[in-house]
Parts: C-alpha cells; sequence; structure tokens
C-alpha cells in the first residue's frame, strides 16, 4: 500500500488523490502509510550516531570558557553539553541524555536552584569542590559520582585557588521531550560554605547493608556520593574473584557495579543508570545491543572501542556516546576503567528493555 | 549569566567569545548558558498546541481514503493520524501520543503484523470488525475498548458489507523518541476469520475481583477488550452514589473509571492511561492541569471544553489533544462522554507525575 | 548425638549429664539435640489431621443452638467452629484457619464489632442477612463470599422470617498464636437495617477492568461481595474453553478461580486465600501437596475427596480440613463445586510457599 | 451472651444446653460464645512472659555441655535454647522465635544441613569459627551478625585451640507453628576447612551502594556477613550527628541500624529483623508497644531494661525477651550497645504491624 506499490494511476486518480492529501493536511492529518517506514522501522535507526568528545578537546575548551564568562545567575552554570552530530540544533549528546563539562575557577560559586531534572556528577580529574545539595555539603573528588535528584535545591562552591572541571550528566532532552520540566532559583546567596569532608548524607547511609532507622524518609536515593574507593575495591574484587575461579564478573575480565539507592536497590537516579565498568588488561569484550543509548567515559587506562561500524581508541577522560541499538566491544591492552551512564531505567519502566549480546571472539 | 546580562564587552572581548564559540560549535559542544532558558523553563512550555479535529472533517476524509487507497501490506493500515499544529512536520497528536482515525471497508482485511508500540482501539460508532490480538478474535462495538499491547500478533477483518472507522491510539510518537521500536510482519493471510461474539480474554478475565488460576501468565493486560455494558455501568453507579449523598465520583457530577490491567491492577497499557468520563446535565468542571499530554474523544452529548486559552464547542466524536500542564476544564448543558488518553503511566514511572486543581467556579 | 547414638555412658557420666540437664532446666533451657526430630522434620508433620464435617451433622446443632443461646453482646456470634480432633483443646480447624458455621435466626442481630482478625463469609445455602461492613450494608446469597477485613466494624441482621446459616472463615488461630489480636465494640444498636440489594462497594468496584477514581482509597480489598452469578460464568466458560481446545483450566475437567482484590489483583485477604473450584462430571484430579492448610466446602455436587491416607464421600455443605503437605486429590462422577480457603497468602509473603503435583492417574 | 450473662436457667433447660454442648464435642465443634474472650482479647495477652537469661549463666552451661555432650550428625549443633517460663513444654524464646546459645570446642566441626528454617548467628565474643554457608566459608567474630537463610546449606568448623560460643537465632517456633518445616542432611564430611578472612559474599556485596552485576542472583540476602567494624562506624555517626543538630537518631540518645538485604533494601532475613542499638550515656528511652516479640541481647555496657512491669539490670552478653505488646524502656548511665530481634517482618507482610509510643519522661 505505499505509493510505490499500488497501481499505475490515471491521471484522474492522482488528482483525486492528491485533493485528498491536500485535504488531509487541511484538516492537520497525515496518513500512515507515508509515515510507516520511517516511524516504525524493524529495529531502531537512531537519528543520533556513535560519537567522541577528547579530553583534550573538551577541557581547554572548558578553560577558555572559565576565563571568558561569568559564572551566576541566569546563565547559572558554566556547562558546555557534548552535542550529538546527528542531533544538529540540540545541545544532546543523545536523544534522552545531557552530558557536559562543568568547570568552576578558583573561589567561584554557582547559586542555588532546583528542576526537576536530575542530575549527577561524575569527577574524571581534581577536586576542591562541594556540592552543597539540601543543606549537606559533598566533597568532590576524583573518581565519585555524586547525585541531585529532581527537585533538590544544589548550590555549588570551590574553595579553592585552582579550577575544577568534572562530568555533569542530566536527563535535560528526555524532560524536554515530555514537557515535564520545573524550575526554581533558590537564594543568590549560597546556603553554605562548608567543606566537611564526609557528607552528613554518606555518614547516614554509606555503610554496606545498614539501614539507619531514624534517617529521614526520602522518595530519591539517600545516598548522594559514592566514592571511589568504595567502587575500586568492589570492581578489584570482581576481578580477584574471577581469578580465584568464581561468579561475579559479567563476562570474562569485564567487573562492573551499578550505583544504587541503598533505600530502594534500584537505580540510583529514576531515569538514568549509572555504573563503573573495569576491564582487564588484555580483554575483548563481546558486542552487546542495547534498546537505549549511553554516555561513556573512560575513567583510566586506554583502549579501543567499537560502536557500530566506528572505531575509536580513547584514554583517560574520553567521552564518547552510544546510540540505541548500536553493537558496543572493547578491546584494551592496558587495561580500562570506563564510567557508563544511560537511559536504561526509563526502558525497564516502561517495558521496553532489550539486549542483545555476542561472545567475545577469540 | 545570560548573554544580556554580561557587560558591555569591548571588540576584543567579543572576539575572544566568537572564537570561543566557534570552537565550541567545531567540537560538537554547546553552552548550556546560551539554552537554559529554553530547555528548562520554570512550567512546561509545550510546542503542541491545544487542537480540535471535528468528527464531521475526520469521518468523510477516512471515507473518502477508503474509496481511493487500498489496505494491505506495507502501508499496513488505512489510518489517519491527527496532527499536532504544533508540532509541523511530524503526525503526532502530542509529543508522545499517536491517535488515528482507521477506516476499514466492506470485506477488508489487515494483516498481521507485531511492533514494540503500545495500540489499543476506541469505537465512537459501528461495528463488523474483529480484531484477532495473537490467535484470539475480539468483537469490535460502539464504546468498547482493545486493547493490542506491545509486540502481540495483530490483524483486523471486516465481515460486514457496510465499513467501519475507529481510533487508533498508540505510543508511535514516543517510541520513536526513544528509539525503542521493533517491528515484524506477521503473515500475509490472516490467521483466523472467526467472529466470536465474545473474545477468549474475555471470558477468562472479564469477570470481577476473580482470577482465572489456569490461565496462561502474560506480561501485558491479559483482557484485551473492555465493553461498553460494563463502562456504562460503572460511571452510572457512581453518579447514583453521588446523589445519594456517598463517595464516588472525582468532583460534583464528574464520574470516572480508568480501564486497568486485571492481573496487576495498574493502567491497562504499560505507556497509555484510558480513562472514561462521564459528565452529569448542567456540570462545569474545576480546571486541571497535569504534567504530560492527553487526547480526548467525546463519545455522546455535547459541551465546552477549554484548553488553555482555547475553547471549543464538542460533540460526539469529536477529538482535542491537551499539552502538558495547560489547564482543561469542561461545561456541559446536555451530559457529556469522554474517551481519555495520555501518557500519565509514564510520567509516573519515571517520577515526574504532578497535578494542580482548581475547583470549579460556581 | 541423639542419646541413641551416644555410647554407652558410665554411671558417673550419666549423673554429671543428668545435672547438666537439671540445670539447663532450672536456667530455663532446653537443648537442641533432645528437640530436633520433632522441631526440625524433614517435611511437615502437621499436628492436624484430615477431618470431615458433614453438613448434616452441622446444620441440626446449628439450628438447636438457635434455639437454646441467644446471640447479642459478650458472646457475639452464634458461630459454632469446626475444631480439628488433631488440634484438642483448640477451637482451630487448621493450626492458622477457624471455620464455624454461623446461625442467625429470624429478625435475629448480632451487633456491632472489629478486630484484627480477618474474616469472610460464605453462602452455601440460604438468604436473607446483611452484613453491614463499615456502614455499607451486604446482602448475603446462596453462592456468595463476602469479606469482613480486619479492622472493619461490621454488624449482620436477618430481616427474614427465616433462620439462615453460613460458613465464617477468620484468621483466629494465627492472630492468636501471633499475639496479634485487637478487639473493639462497636455501638450495641445496629447502624443500619438497610437491605439493599446491591452493595455500594459492588457498584464502585464490582466492573470487570474497570477501576473507579474517586472511589475512596482503602487498605484491604474495596470489594467486599463476591457473587455466585461471577463465580458461576467463569467456572463454566473455563470448562467451555477446555472443550474448545483452549488454556484455561489448571487441569483437565478442574476449573478453578480466585477471589482478588481488584485495587491491587492480589489476594482478595491479606492472610487467607479464597477460591472455587469446579471438577466437570467424571473427573480424577492429581494429587497436590501445599505446604500450608486449608479447609474446603462442597458446594454443589458429590464426590470422593482423599486426604493423605483418609477417603470421605462427600456432598453440599460438607467441610474437610486438609492439613500441610497431606496430598489432595478428587474423584466426581456427577461433578463438584468446591469452596477452598487456606493460608497460602502467610506462606507466600514469608516465602515460604512450595508445592508438589502429581498428574492423575487415568 | 457468655453464659455469665445469660438469666437464670431452669433445670431442662441447662440439661438440654448440656445435651446441645455434648453434642458439639462429639461432633468436633467449639462454640464460639464459650472462647471469644480468650481467643480474641481486646489486646495481646500473651502467654510468653518477660525474660532474662544471664551470659553468667548461660556461658558456663554451654561450657559444660561442651565437656560432656558430643556435636555430630543427629543431634547436628551443641545449641542450647532458651525457654520462655510462658511457655513451658517447649523450647521457644517467644512464640515465633528461637533463641540459643551455640557452643563449638576446638578444632570441634558441625555437619552440614539445610532446611527451611532461617537462621543468623551474633557474636558477642569470641571468634575462630567459620560458618560455611553454600560453600562460602564465612568468620565469626565479635560484634558480626552473619546469615543462613532458608534452605542454604551450611556447616560450622572450629580452626582454633580455643572453644567458642555464639547467638543463634531462628524462626522455628513460626515454621513449627506454619508445619512449614522442610530438612536435609548435607555430607557428613565439611566441603571445606578454609578460613578465609573475608567471605566471598562480602567481596561482592559489601560496598556501600554499588551492586554487582555479575553476581549470581539470589533470593534470600547476597550478604550473609555484616562486620561490626561498620556497625559500629554507623551508630557512632549517628550520636556524632545528633550531637551536630541533625536528624539521624530514632530519639533522644537512641541510634539504630536495621540489618538489610542489599538486594532489595528490605529486612536481611524474611522472616526475622535483626538490628542494632546504641543508647548514648545517660539516657532514658521512652517506652515502647510492638505488636510482635523480640529477643535481645546486651552487647556492650550496663543498664536496666523494663519490660512491662519487670525491671531487669543488664550486662554483656545478657539475653532477654519481649512479648508482644509489653511496653519496653530502658534507662543507661554508661551506655548500652544492644542487638535486636524480631518477628517484625511477618507482622509487616501481613498487615499486622502496630506501634504506640510513649516519650521518655525526664
Amino acid at each position: 500500500m505505499t505509493t510505490t506499490d499500488l497501481p499505475e494511476l490515471t491521471a484522474e486518480e492522482k488528482a483525486q488523490l492528491d485533493e485528498l492529501y491536500a485535504a488531509f493536511d487541511a484538516a492537520h492529518m497525515t496518513p500512515l502509510w507515508t509515515q510507516i517506514g520511517g516511524l516504525m522501522p524493524t529495529s531502531p535507526r537512531p537519528d543520533a550516531v556513535p560519537a567522541l568528545w577528547p579530553w583534550s578537546t573538551l577541557l581547554p575548551l572548558a578553560e577558555r570558557a572559565g576565563e571568558l564568562v561569568p559564572v551566576g545567575r541566569g546563565g547559572e552554570r558554566r556547562a558546555i553539553a557534548l552535542r550529538n552530530p546527528g542531533l544538529p540544533g540540540t545541545p544532546y549528546a543523545t536523544p534522552t541524555l545531557w552530558a557536559a563539562i562543568q568547570y568552576l575557577g578558583p573561589k567561584e560559586e554557582a547559586p542555588a536552584h532546583r528542576h526537576t531534572q536530575t542530575a549527577f556528577r561524575f569527577v574524571v580529574e581534581g577536586e576542591g569542590v562541594w556540592t552543597n545539595v539540601e543543606g549537606d555539603p559533598v566533597a568532590m573528588r576524583r573518581g565519585d559520582l555524586l547525585l541531585t535528584p529532581g527537585m533538590h535545591f544544589h548550590e555549588h562552591h570551590n574553595t579553592t585557588d585552582h579550577p575544577m572541571a568534572w562530568i555533569d550528566g542530566l536527563d535535560i532532552p528526555l524532560i524536554h521531550y515530555l514537557d515535564a520540566g520545573f524550575f526554581e532559583f533558590g537564594p543568590d546567596v549560597l546556603a553554605t560554605k562548608d567543606t566537611p569532608p564526609v557528607s552528613r548524607n554518606e555518614r547516614l547511609w554509606a555503610h554496606p547493608g545498614l539501614t539507619p532507622i531514624g534517617a529521614p524518609p526520602t522518595k530519591a536515593s539517600p545516598l548522594k556520593a559514592y566514592r571511589w574507593e568504595h567502587t575500586d575495591a568492589a570492581l578489584r574484587a570482581q576481578l580477584e574473584l574471577e581469578d580465584e575461579g568464581h561468579p561475579g564478573v559479567v563476562e570474562p575480565g569485564h567487573a562492573v557495579v551499578r550505583f544504587t539507592n541503598p533505600a530502594t536497590a534500584g537505580d540510583c537516579l529514576s531515569t538514568m543508570r549509572c555504573e563503573m565498568h573495569r576491564l582487564r588488561a588484555g580483554t575483548t569484550t563481546g558486542a552487546v545491543r542495547t534498546a537505549g543509548s549511553a554516555v561513556w567515559q573512560v575513567f583510566d587506562g586506554t583502549g579501543e572501542v567499537r560502536i557500530g561500524e566506528q572505531s575509536y581508541t580513547v584514554g583517560k577522560g574520553d567521552l564518547f556516546a552510544v546510540p540505541s541499538w548500536a553493537p558496543l566491544s572493547f578491546r584494551t591492552e592496558s587495561g580500562l576503567d570506563a564510567f557508563r551512564f544511560s537511559d536504561d531505567p526509563v526502558f525497564e519502566a516502561l517495558g521496553l528493555a532489550r539486549t542483545a549480546r555476542e561472545e567475545a571472539s577469540s
């Protein structure tokens, strides 16, 4: 029934059809049969493309922005978003995910606001900034994941004499698409410049298998900081268990921890999954296709990543985007640690999760 | 920090900034501070607009399509989508919802396929078509809601000498946005032309409060047909209870039933909510804002609907779209029955649901 | 390490052991090794035994109680419990389940109370009594299941000139065992003597797959009455589907519906499962063992039931108890309808559910 | 309607009633009205009583049992249960909870078995025993909680030259009551005598907020060991936060952590709740009544505990039982750490949880 399948039309038939289509258009109607191939493909055909943003490009540009652009009310944050080349006109890394490098100079502050968009920070290098989440200042250090769930007031301040850069991940594209965004400014003056080494949420919640009964109930994860020391130990243990012949890794040489909400055991954020992956030196992973998109940042080591037909050599700080259903695989001689965030929780909540896995070729 | 807030720049500063922005662009980066107002508004600012599609326009165009356009493999269905005037270039009623009128002529058939997109049919008039869902033919009659959950094979056939039109609702825009679509063709020849008056799924599941223990487990709703007779009785009972002074209506004169999955008690579909509303003659409802969008079809009666600043007089068969956070209210002298479908389950699953309600002014 | 396994003890050793055991006893201590066989058997060894209570015995005794014993405050209900012969000194049908015949004479009333114990009524014959549950009078008729969840005020009144008897099922033994019982008297005078043909909870909730959005939220099942007309239709449909070659029965000739809470799709009561079973004429079921106990009442027809080593010929109204893990099977020439209630929800909630099934021998 | 309320009966009436009661008895029936007061009290009236078992009594008796009674197949464990004085004839600490001191001499072994009964070990002093749970040896040290969920094979071995004693908690009474017990012997020879300092389950799961994606799925808690170092740190942090004016304690001077399953965030065991409480020096707690029973063991410090009308002075190792709904309060001059286990998960799963709290009197 596609037009190509139709029998040859007479001039009169064609005129009638043109008239009908014009009437459709005037009535704000669009026939399915002219759209179905693009709308309903046999498997996902994302506009988003595999893409790489080298840290060696990002960081200098962020530093330059630090020199030229003030941070403050209005623009709110000195954050520069990664734009997927397949999504021109948007500042989106994938259809659902926002990834940006944020830069805060010596003694600078970013004022408080809150929004339905969910956010996290991941720190690939540096320290000295505290993110104050609902009155609880959280130190940011290399390897840490810090959460700012939706509608939590947050502000940042750099107490040091050196700048700091990190990665922001948000569900801005998803919230914008859904028309679900609400945003509020907080006070212009920072609520606190305290710089405690450990946040209160960690003191209550960062104890394995222990739930503090007197802690205030929270809708989002009560734990807001996941420290590198724990992440590193957990990944190391998985690879050691593999060496000893015990389960733990997801595939040979490949350890993964997911950052989870200790009050629910579910994903740490409602719309984004966060994970740290560690590949043992000499590992080649099997290609995996996942319905849904992801952004990765190399945390340490070097390797090659293959995304569909694209292949990149990546090292510390490099970010790359993985479109829906693109086969993804890694190869590393030296070993590789990489942080991943994705829209998997959205797909799982809506019954749309789907994965296809190939074994690594030897 | 918006550019308007910046101090007057010198020519050199401006040049430096231009250079920086060009470098951003070359590196596939976009600064947040030039985007934040549009991306992160203080409350939703949908592109979609309130819109009305009169049945008196839709039906004749569908009938004309029946004369000119065959139905069959490729185009798959003779369905004509409602296009929101605020979403030009798309065939979408709202950012997440597809609404179409489907038309099947006498003795026509639409061949089997399945897809991750979730679908329902709602029948505002007519009968004589059976939707065969995974081998279980389901009669379609005025007032009925029929489900085709994701990845269920389905085909339609009209056994009569008269045409039939109905409304299709799908999550096509959401699935397309998420790059979550998978689609498969079924056999070209219909699996069955049976026309049982009651489907097997109803015989197992359409008994109030009774769960058939031997029925096969299903991921989606095992009940695929919600008959007008039950819907009507449930709405009538709510208004009668109101007359007797008992709870049941959502507000004075306003009865609502939600179509639910009897195996979970949750929404009948994973990505769309379906409800039938009945307004007693002489009712004015309070304006309600809901984060998320909806499409309504008047089933019976007449009234005025107000969506934001727009006001429409509506009657049987008319469809209208309600963008996110637009205040919606009704006024009816004669009484009004209206079917509603929305993306509420998406918002609830992702922790984004939000509603604001005003009491009806007298 | 059981004493029988111990090497022959010297007199001195025996004296020392006796002294130790006496010291244990004085200190309120009991050694595991003298207890383990009874306490921790390899599979359940219930004290409760298979037991039958013929309706032809129960009903005349209840009628006689109606002549001799008034109903009113203090004793609260003219209910006579079935006592498992294996549980002497208790009024329990099984360790967890209370089953009683309740009898209310012409114009009699039973005053309001409420308690944490959960209750239902099942009517094997007769009508004319209304159970008023939290102000909503519910008619009781043959084949109906009526709920009184924990802490719901309830009172009964017989409006007719004839007596009525029915079965009460409660979790009295479980609540007593757990020391979880709270009980409150309501007013001595009945709140209502209304006799509506249909209760308000049914008018809101007894529509298949339809959830009333304006109905007040409830912790327990909002639906309090399950009518025979629906139960019968659901069972009949399963057997008809079997005739047509479609799934639906739990085994050949054996249809089952479970009574469920339409607001959760879970069991209709938190501590008891209620089901209706229908065996087609000429059916022999496979023996099933279930961890947990149950009580059955024959609703219609006749047959033989085998419980472990016991075999009974049963007919309308007869009740029987099935201890934990006793193999249960049926044989019926004429067909049999039987109501079952059990502690399955307790076992499922605590992770203790276990079933073993044998196919029916031909 | 209790017999005391009945009008004076004539001799004939009395004879008729006696005849009826005899007929009830012969038919295995018991009238409610003679039972209701005891069966359905206005609030729980447990048979179990408050009880104290001093460590200074328990430990020497366990040591003496170590001299006189071998450990091995048949008796299975050298465990001596605490018997509630209100539950004579049973070896139960409360109606639902088993508490025992277990003692394993130098180089002794307890062979493998598994059962539906759920168990934990809590260590008030000593070390040197490993519990091998499903092939994963778990070291036992002062302050540790070690889990053996239902149907997990487990065996113990003492590798040292000194004996070790600890506390076993099980749901033996509940499982016995429910007739839910299944038990299997494992091999007579120990599967392993390995003594790793850290178990494999801890290496995978004892990282705060981190879920190992490649770890095998488990029905029960995958984490089997909760180490004192973490418990102590979590409690200390709560009291420090209180000092700083922040939330975290359940009442002034009273810190609590619950041991939870990191894969679900629920209780660490399906039928028992485990918690550690810390009272700051000089604290008096408010009296709390809880529906359900508990057993406590003092871990450190001294204090007075009041249970209903009973009052005990307690110190390290002392155990006490708290019956359902008995008001419980503490007073400590020196500070007190106490381990608690209870049947709260059973009450919560069945909708029976209820608590009443009084503020501490100054």
